[in-house]
Order: C-alpha cells, then sequence, then structure tokens
C-alpha cells in the first residue's frame, strides 16, 4: 500500500484523490493541502486523509511516500524541488512548471540527487490507442517513420482560453507525445494561422503547428478548439512502408435516418478516462515494486516547455523558431520511455 | 453495334432503354412495344426506334438482334418461348415467369434448342462488392463457407406490397446470389416470423429466412422492408479459417453533432446502378464477341422460383420445406456463373 | 473495504483475486480456500489472506463479509446455499449450478431469506460496447427491437471441447445477454447444425441457435469455436427505425502491403478485460454502499440454465423446444437489471 | 452522336477512345493522329476512325465536332490554340501547357473567342467521393471551411520521375480540387521537406505542400510517392462546426489471421476508374446538349500552372512563395465549375 500525499485539491486534485480512493488498488492517500484550507480540511475529512497546512509540511510528513502536485501551475516548482530534496517520488500535474527556466532548475535539481523521483502528467503515453500505434512502429514493418498528421479537437473552449493556450495547454501534449513516439526531439517549431473559426471571436483557432524532429521528420499539429462536433484526437504516422493511425473507439454503430453513425467522446474525460488510470496504475506500481518511476521525466516535462516557448514565438512572429535545448543530464540518457 | 429490341415500356422498361441509348456504348434500340401502345409510339419517337404492335411481331423483326422482356411477370414465358423460337438471345427481367412450372418450360424449350440464349435479370452477380466478396471465397483463403448471413433492407414498400413479396420481391434477389456464391442449389428453407414492425401495419415484417445448401452450409437472411434508415444490403460469409463480407461504400464521412456518420443509400435504384449497368454492359459486350450471354441463365430463373415457392410455403405453414429440383438439362451443367 | 473470501484459487478464482488486491481499490481478500489444499495455502500466503479448509468455513469465518466462488461448478449449488444460509453476498461464477433444478433450488433458498445475496458472474452486462447498445435500445429511437444478430467466435477450442459446450458454454453468455438487452424471457430455442468446419474434426461447429423472445423478437446466435481469426463477438439490434451494433473496437489502423486493417482481440481475456473489472468494481461498490447487489440474479442464473438445457435438448433433436420456467418469485419480479 | 478527333494515341489516349469507343453512348471517333503515323494509323484502322497527318488537319476536318487532346505537354497550346481558331470544343488532359505562359495565351485566345471551348482533364471533380463532399459543403452545415488535410501516396513511381513531379505531376490534382472544393484561389505555397523514403533514393520523397487560400483557409497536402502499401488519397475538410472527409471505399471486409482488412487500390486506374467515365459522359452530354462545357476551363489550367510553378520555387527555395495571377477575363467570371 502506496501512501500518497496530495498537494492541491482542485479539480484535478480530486479527481487523483478518487482515482486512488475508490478505483485503483494499492495505494491510500495520506495526507492532503491546499491553499484554500476549508476545502482541503473538507477533502481530508471525506477522504480520511490527514490535512496538512503547507506542501511543505505535507512532504517531510513521515506517513507520506510519495507525492502528487495539482496546485496552481507556479507552485510547482517549489514542490517538486521540496519534494527530490526530501527524496520522495513526486508526481507533477503537467506543465512540470509555468517556464522552460524553472523547468531546468528541476532537471538539475534531480540530476544532482542522482536518481529519478519526478514524473509528469503526460497521460497521453499510457493511452492503449496510442500504445498500440507505437507497438505498430516498434514492430519495424512501417519502416523509418518520415511524418506525422495529429488533429486536437475541442468542441469549446471557456472564456479566459486565450491565443498561446492552443500550444500550451492543447498541443503541449502532442509535443510531449510525439517526442516519445518517435523517440527523439523536436528541433524546430511552425505555427500556420489559418481563417478564424467564428464560434471563436477575436480566438485566433485553429492553428497549425510544424514541427521538425531530429530525424528530419515532420510533425503537423491542427488545434481547433471550438469545433462543435466533441472532442476528437487523430493521429497518423506516415512509414517507408505504410501507415498506422490511431484507430476507431466506437463502442456502437447506430443506423438510422440514413445513416450510420459512431459517437465522438464530449470531451478528454471521456476520451483519456482510462489513460489517467493507467497512468496511476503504473506509477503506484513501479514504486511499489522498485521505488522507481518511469514515466515522462522532468527531462520530458523541460523539452515540453522549451518546445512550446518556441511554439508561441512562432505564434507570434509567423517565423520557424528552432528548439534549443540545454545539455541532456546523463540521468535522462539511456531513454526508451514507458 | 447490337441492335435490341425491347418488349415493356414502363418504369424498368424505360430505365433500360436509356441505359441503352445515352449510357452504353455499342447497343441501338431499335424496336419497341407494349400493352399500352400510345406510351410504346411516344418511346419510340423519342428513342428513334420503330414501334411494333406485338411482342411477337418485334421479336421476328429482322432489325432486332437481341430482345429484352421488361413486360408484365404473366407475359414473360411467351416472349421468351418466341426469342427462343426465333434463335434470338433474350434477356428477362426478374422473374423468369411467374410459376415453376412455366419457367420449366422455358428451360425445356431452350435445352431442346441446344445453346443458351436466355439471360434473366439478377444483377447483384454485377454487383462490384458482391464480386469482391465471391473473388474473396475464389481464394479459398477462408477455407470452405459454412454459412452466410444476409440482411435485405427497405426503408418501406408501396400499400400493395404483400406478405409474400418479401420473398417472391427481395429474398428472390439473395435466393439467387447464394446459389451464385456457393455454387450449389438451395435444398431447404425455413421461414421465421418476428414481431411485426408496427409501420408495416398488418404485413408480417421482418422475416427470417433460413436456406439450407447442398453443400450443408446454412444460410439466414432478414427481410426489413420498413426500416425506415435507407436501403441496405448486407451480407457476410463464414468460412473455416475467417469471414469476408461486402464493405463500406460510404464516398464520405461526416464529424457533426457528436456523432461520425456515413450516409446509408436511400433505395436500390442508387445502391444497384452501377450493377445494371455492368449487367448490360457484359451481355451486350458477350453478344457482340460471341453471340453468347453468360449471365444467370433459364435454370437459375427456374431454381429462383422453386426456391421462392418453397419460401412461401414455409412461411404459411412454418414448416422446413425441402426443394425438389427437376433434372437439370447438360445445357445448364458445368455452370460457374458469371 | 469489502472483506470478501474466495472459494478455488484455479485459473479464474486466481485471477479474481489478483484483480481484488492489485487492481481494484475498496477491496481485499480475506481468506480463500480450494480443493486442493496445497495451492490454496500457497495463494493465501502470497496475498496475505487466511486459508480456510472449507467451504463452509470459509464462509462463516466472521472476516469474511462477502464470498466469490470460482470452485468447480458442480460444488456451486453447496457453496452458494451455504452463503446464504450465512445471510451474506455472493458472487458466483457462471453457471450458477450445472443443472437448472439446482439453480432453482438456489433461486428458492434466496426468495425464502427475502433479499437478494446471489450475483451470477455474466460480465457482459458490464461491457461497455454492451452498454451503449442497451442505452441506444433505451432512447426509444429505433423503436421496439424486432430481431438481433449475434456471433460467438473462438479462434480455436481446447480438446475436451464437446458437442454441448458451444450452448453450455459459449452461447450461454449470449443468453444472458439477450435476456437483458431485451428485458424478458427466451420463450423457445431451435438449433441448426450447418456444415462442419474441418478445423473442429467430428466436433459439431459451427452452429446457429434461434431464440424466440416472449415479445416474439426472434434472436440468432451464431457459434464458431474453431474460426482461426481471432475472438469475434457480434451483435446487431434490428429495431423498427433503425438498427445497432457493436461498434470497432480498434486502437490502431495500419496501412501495408494493399490492405488498411484492425486488429482482431486473439481472445475472450483480451475482449472482455475491462468488462470484468466494472463487474468486481460494481459488486464491492454496491456492496460497500447498500449492502445490495443488483447484477445478474438467482433467476437468471436459473432462466439461463433453463434455456441451455433447451439448447440441448433442441440441439440433440432438431426440434424447436419451448422454454418452460417456474414461477417468478416476487423477490425478482421489476427487474430492470443493471 | 458526338465526332470526335483524338490528337495522341498514347496509353492515355487510347485509354480514352477505348472509353468513346466501347463504354460510353452517344459519341464516336472521326478521326485520330499522332506523331507515331504507324501507331495512328493502326489505331485508325481498329477503331474504324479516319487517320489524319497533324493536328491541325484533324482539327479543321469537317466530321471532326470536337477535339481530345493527349499529345505531349509541349504541343498541347498548339493544338488547343488552333481549336479555338476553328471555334470548336477541345479537351485537353493536363497539364493545359506546360508553362504559366503558355496557359495565358490560350486563356486570351479563348477570352478573345468570347465562349468556352476548352476544358482541361482534371477529374477529380467528377469523383463520387470528391463530389459527396463538395456537396456536404454546399449544405453549409460544417460553416465556413477553414482548414483541408490532404494525401497523394503512390506505391511506387518510375525511375525517371523527379523531384518536382511530385508537385507538377501529382499534387497538381490536389492544386486544381482545392480551387474547385472552396471556389477561390490559392495565394502562396510552401513546401516542406521531411526525411527521405528510403526506397526513393535520392529523391525528395514525401513533400508537404501548404497552401494559403484566399479566404485564409489552409490546406496541407503530404505528397508519398513511394509507399509501397497501395495508392491512396485522401481529404478531410476542417469546417467551423465539423468535418468532413473521403470515405471507405472498401467492396469487402475480410477477417483473417488476427486482422480485418479492407484492400487499398493498387493505383490510379483502379482509384479513379469511375471518375474518369464520368468525366467524359458530361463532358459529352453537355456538348450535344448545349454545345458548352462547364468543366475545368482553362483559366482552370492556367491557375494550375502558376501554383504549380510557384510550388516548385517554393521546393527550390524553402520559402513561402505567393501566387501572381494575371487578371481574370470576364469569361471565368461567375464560376461555380462543375
Ligand atoms: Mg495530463
Ligand atoms: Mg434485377
Ligand atoms: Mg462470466
Ligand atoms: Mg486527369
Amino acid at each position: 500500500m502506496l501512501s500518497v500525499g496530495v498537494i492541491g485539491t482542485g479539480m484535478i486534485g480530486r479527481d487523483h484523490i478518487r482515482r486512488m480512493t475508490s478505483v485503483l488498488a494499492g495505494v491510500r492517500v495520506a495526507a492532503v493541502t491546499d491553499v484554500d484550507f476549508d476545502v482541503a480540511r473538507s477533502v481530508a475529512a471525506f477522504t480520511g486523509a490527514a490535512f496538512r497546512d503547507s506542501g511543505e509540511s505535507l512532504i517531510t510528513d513521515a506517513s507520506v511516500e510519495a507525492v502528487v502536485v495539482c496546485s496552481w501551475g507556479p507552485t510547482h516548482e517549489q514542490y517538486v524541488l521540496a519534494a527530490i530534496a526530501a527524496g520522495k517520488p513526486v508526481f507533477c500535474e503537467k506543465p512540470l512548471a509555468p517556464s522552460q527556466e524553472a523547468c531546468l532548475r528541476i532537471v538539475e535539481a534531480e540530476a544532482a540527487h542522482g536518481s529519478r523521483l519526478v514524473q509528469v502528467g503526460y497521460m497521453r503515453r499510457y493511452d492503449p490507442s496510442y500504445r498500440a500505434l507505437k507497438a505498430v512502429l516498434a514492430t519495424g514493418e512501417l519502416g523509418a517513420p518520415l511524418m506525422m498528421h495529429c488533429a486536437h479537437r475541442n468542441a469549446s473552449v471557456p472564456g479566459f482560453y486565450g491565443n498561446e493556450m492552443a500550444i500550451t495547454d492543447s498541443a503541449v501534449h502532442e509535443i510531449d507525445m510525439v517526442r516519445w513516439m518517435f523517440g527523439e526531439e523536436i528541433t524546430a517549431v511552425q505555427v500556420l494561422r489559418p481563417r478564424r473559426n467564428s464560434h471563436g471571436g477575436e480566438l485566433q483557432d485553429p492553428l497549425m503547428l510544424l514541427f521538425e524532429m531530429a530525424s528530419g521528420a515532420i510533425v503537423d499539429v491542427e488545434t481547433s478548439v471550438n469545433i462543435r462536433y466533441g472532442y476528437d484526437i487523430r493521429g497518423e504516422i506516415v512509414g517507408e512502408n505504410g501507415t498506422a493511425s490511431l484507430g476507431s473507439l466506437s463502442p456502437v454503430r447506430v443506423r438510422l435516418g440514413g445513416k450510420a453513425s459512431d459517437p465522438v467522446p464530449a470531451d478528454w474525460q471521456e476520451r483519456f478516462q482510462t489513460a489517467y488510470d493507467v497512468e496511476f496504475r503504473e506509477w503506484i506500481d513501479a514504486l511499489r515494486s522498485s521505488g522507481r518511476t518511469s514515466g515522462p521525466s522532468a527531462w520530458d516535462g523541460y523539452a515540453a516547455a522549451v518546445v512550446s516557448d518556441a511554439g508561441v514565438t512562432a505564434l507570434r512572429t509567423g517565423e520557424r523558431v528552432p528548439v534549443v535545448l540545454a545539455e541532456r543530464p546523463e540521468l535522462y540518457a539511456p531513454e526508451t520511455p514507458t
């Protein structure tokens, strides 16, 4: 039984607490905290966990074996660094930190510590469809991957959703995914601005992102965040001999009124429910069996931040923006993640 | 250029005349006739064909090289027999004749003539999807065919459509198709009567037909003639190693309002347009190149009538009804049609 | 935390123990037993559960709140009856008991007890695709269900698999599923014997089962247990306005060598993994929240046994066999399960 | 009966002659010519057409009502101009002419003539799937089109296929198609060069083309010409409310060996057979009924040449290249083609 402390009891924090108390075996929530003490106390009472009055005190609590960080993005760095200082495994929701500099400080702290403690919440690596895609690639039957076509579509976004969020919040999942899928870094980014969707008002939506990979492969990503029909994630890898795409996951096909139709998921919770469960399942199992985490690393969080920053610059300038990464510490070297 | 005489200028006759004058190369309509002289004269004038005042005079007209019979079913026998007597190829719309006895007289007349002149209008043998299915079967990779699951669905039927028409008019296409697909005769028929579709009032709809094939294979056919959503024809052959089914033929896939949907054809004209064109294309080409027809034969028309009769008896009695065919003349022996 | 005792530590028992210890939150395995004491002791040690030397002593163990029966079929009755006698909830793997008489004794015992304790392991009711199908039916947009076409295909079966097992072991899942799907009883069964698959030697495979429902709806079920290509479960409900079928669940689509292809599951474990997890998830949650089970009942287990027996008779005789059920106790009356 | 003269009896010319003599009603081939007199004489003899010893004499032949130009690209201009001079309708295979200057001279000659005589052989406008896509767009239910994702894949290309042919020979079909689909001009082109497919040796393959439309919509086109698995043409329009894509056109679905698979066409002949037939069917019918052609115009041929040139420059330079068109003559103004 892994004892976990959760920092941040907002929507995502509570969902992970539910996952760890009501869904998954082998884990318990030992302590919780939040900037809003009332909420944290209420969640603690409901869950049977201890309330702690700060992230730092939660991290150093002897009953806490591992930490989950779901607090506001700007606070991630301090809690992750504190967990590293305490030598405790820490699962940090994406983004690892709001700036690439902050991410790099975490990378350096973990490298100095000398073993991996940090996992970042990029759950697509745990989605059965993306894993099936990677498994096809791994057989080699497609030959080398040359291109990937992706789409990231939301039915709608809230009013505070700004231009850059299509990159920093939505496409960042594709950024992590293609690095993992191709097993290499993104080296440059370009962002095109198509005709605007009138549902988004002044929002620059959709976007088309173009990633150049270290091998020369090119990835295009459509982000559409007001497309109304549903939440739809698409991906097709183009290899030398053929292609592989995310498949159809329709539980039911209905023939009515001149149409044969398959339902489309309404939102990311529906689409990636299983991925989140598997993500935590494997994190818990890894910590219980080896004490080590093997999912998206601090380096992955850092690289995603650098590419995301390049994307934002590319969006602003219309230019192709090279991605410049710091030197990768040995700790992250022989990476074949997840 | 094949010169054709058309007997019957009703809806189907006019459609075939359109096909032979406006769509297909290598054929002309030389003469037409109909019980309604005014209609026939008007079609003749429009088409540039001669009007003839009887099927018999059309058949013996020296300018007519081949005959197409689209008249009322009860008149088919006399015209087909007259064409055989005249030694002219004759394409007869299904049914070959309204009774198995009449069909058998045609079979015997053609056998006495000594070579094939008659082709019956079972167009599914010319449908690209059914042909692809038969081609898969022919590779042998499925192993022996053991079962076939079929569905024949119409959005609605006219008011005069009676119980037996689901067999004699609709399922008769499956009767011919499975004989051709499996290359063997149907030996017994059973008909089940599911709960009635309220759209059909007192009509016994849907039905479930069960055919036993000579090899022991079993074919089930759903007929639904008031199913509203469209015209849908389905078929899956179950072999020893796997299955093959009629594929998806959707020109476009639309994602809107929570659904990804494919259009369903509205009616048989839309679904089998190409099959009709190919049917005539090949009939014309066969007659022009060899003078011989190779499509569904008088024997096929007879066998369909016998199985259809058995189906009607099975529907009335609820019993399994054996199919008893006359001895097959040598003329139809080494048949591997189309 | 629900404390469960498991009777039977064979393959299925161990899989459920794994599920309750390593996968699902909120449950612990308190005690285990098996006819093979060595195996049971070893499983107990590995799991941290107590070993008990009989099903009866396990059931009456104060630490056991609920019982899972995974022992050999002929022993089910005694353990289920003992659990009822002890007033403890019991999950019994299918079949509830090997004879309809034994099942009826359980029904009567539970009815005498006066509240539901028994749940039978028909996991399809928990499969997301079957649930989506039932949800479409529940909207009413299809109109009344008139037919259902099903197929149950296994790539291969072990040598001891005999003729009747296609009904008692395979199609019994469809028997339970259609009762649940249509919300009504099966009233008669017929079994057709198609041409044999040569992969099965003397085995009568495939079969075609025909179920008549109380409403008059008809269900056909193909069972193919040597079809090589994979494990494939199909189902299409035919309603008055349209149809709904189990959808496509392909994680990936590969285009290679002239084909665009989707993987087919290898076996039932792969296909129904999620259904088993959800089945236990909901059983545990129901017991923890209300102390009551709501899944497939003893009556469902009894009805499945009666229909299965009728199917075996129909297979032997070739006749249509009516299904005659005992009177349903009030306890199971207003049933709209799961 | 339309009497057509064909200039060029190479592979494509002979295929169109076959189409006009053996497939389509209402047309005859009156005369043929070719640089290779022997081939032309032999085709003439086989077809029953007259042999002419030059394109010019064929065009002015009184028996020729309309001209089809299938000769070597560099000769297109002179024959099309000659046909315009003779006031005869002319169908010219793509490209209209090998340079945009030559295309413009044709445009100006036709504009001076004052009515449309020229149709260019962009057959995709006649493909049922592309038409279905355009029909969905025309309903307005997608809202405004914002993006389109396209792929143009060939299994392999001949040895003489050079870098620019992916644009001038392959993507030129997408160039015409998107102008027609969106009903507006392409205003700029960018070409990205992904990692090379090793099957193509030094060939820069695949490519990714990016078109900016006058409305601001963006179109991406993958060209892969050595992808082995088959000939595959893809297209998805992204609108404000949803998307529409070219559908699945699989005649058969085969389940074998762990896979459910659909065949992929082998080449463009198989994929676009119907489109070619419809293209000529409608050209012939239009000329017979109104004497006017309504398909892809000389302006369309010119615009395709300009965009294609811009694409070649973009490929060479790596830069975004604006498309600069001459002023469009009134003749082509109220264009809603096909
Ligand atoms: Mg995440
Ligand atoms: Mg027909
Ligand atoms: Mg079960
Ligand atoms: Mg063309």
